[in-house]
């Protein structure tokens, strides 16, 4: 017998832009400290509708937007990732979530970090269906059917259920196997460190 | 001639939460890279009108708000910094800032650090007048009426209106000579670095 490997849960939203620079790097900042990351997309939406929120937050309140941008520019700058916003933010993110669920989870990561980057790293349009077939790559159409089938769309749904009931404030969130919640890009250093508290 | 030491203008609101581990370590921290540090207290409650809030929007957003309380105690506890929630919260802070605002630059910084102590360090109500002159210590009836003139008054209100002219999405905000704006706690160091480039 032997302790499992350390692990956290990284909550994301395809729509969620402190989720680009925080899927970038959490994979290689955890397996640094010997941590297992199961990549967890869910959909903001349904949340922010509990909070009166249609639209990004970040489009509701423009000053809040404004600072956004600019510190995802510094961020995204010091990390030597690429930003041009994509038009419209937000992009709508229901295809690109229920592909990530579908596709297996040895998969899941890589796909997931081609959506930021088409996205946010080049301000595509990832809301289309010709480009998110196009960063599944092969095996598009099978793995477009999977994702579409009512029982992926059920899984989609069940997680964002429990991001609720979690209480996650946003997205990306870090949530350890204690149940600690750590929001943002900036708390992914401090999250894998508590992952290793055990 | 020479170049004037590097600044910053340290916005703070005291009824405002993250503001308070900000306020506890930006003098030290500025110091150890040859910043000046401008305080600036201001109330962010005009700003946050504009917004459509009433209230904290910790407190509009139960979710946002629980996990903020859960962050602040990790991060007041990695500081070493006590952490008690004042009731009822926020404070009323609009006598703190006039006082903070009415004392002279080489005192407005501790007496500052004073209330965020008491308020959040010990959950005492800095809303009292009572409570404020205590913290003010020797003088605290002159400096009182000098918060409450006619001027002093203005002078608080003009500072909200620079705040909102500057596009501060809430406090504690840093903003350097060049007009880059950082917002909270966790971004203190990079603001200090900011404000060496000139």
């Amino acid at each position: 017998m032997h302790d499992p490997k350390p692990a956290l849960d990284f909550w994301y939203e395809f729509a969620s832009t402190y989720s680009y620079p925080a899927a970038m790097r959490i994979e290689a900042l955890a397996a640094a400290r010997g941590v297992a990351v199961r990549w967890r997309p869910f959909l903001l939406g349904p949340l922010f509708a509990e909070q009166g929120w249609r639209d990004s937050p970040f489009n509701i309140y423009p000053v809040k937007g404004r600072y956004m941008w600019r510190d995802l520019a510094r961020v995204c700058e010091s990390l030597g990732l690429p930003l041009i916003r994509p038009e419209p933010f937000p992009q709508n993110t229901l295809l690109a979530a229920r592909v990530a669920l579908a596709l297996p989870e040895a998969e899941r990561a890589a796909f997931s970090r081609a959506v930021y980057a088409a996205e946010f790293g080049q301000g595509r349009a990832v809301s289309e269906p010709a480009v998110v077939a196009e960063l599944i790559g092969a095996g598009a159409e099978a793995t477009l059917a999977r994702a579409q089938s009512p029982d992926n769309k059920a899984a989609l749904k069940a997680a964002g259920e429990q991001a609720k009931a979690l209480g996650l404030p946003g997205a990306p969130c870090c949530v350890t196997a204690s149940g600690e919640i750590f929001w943002g890009n900036d708390r992914l250093e401090q999250a894998v460190e508590w992952a290793l508290r055990g």
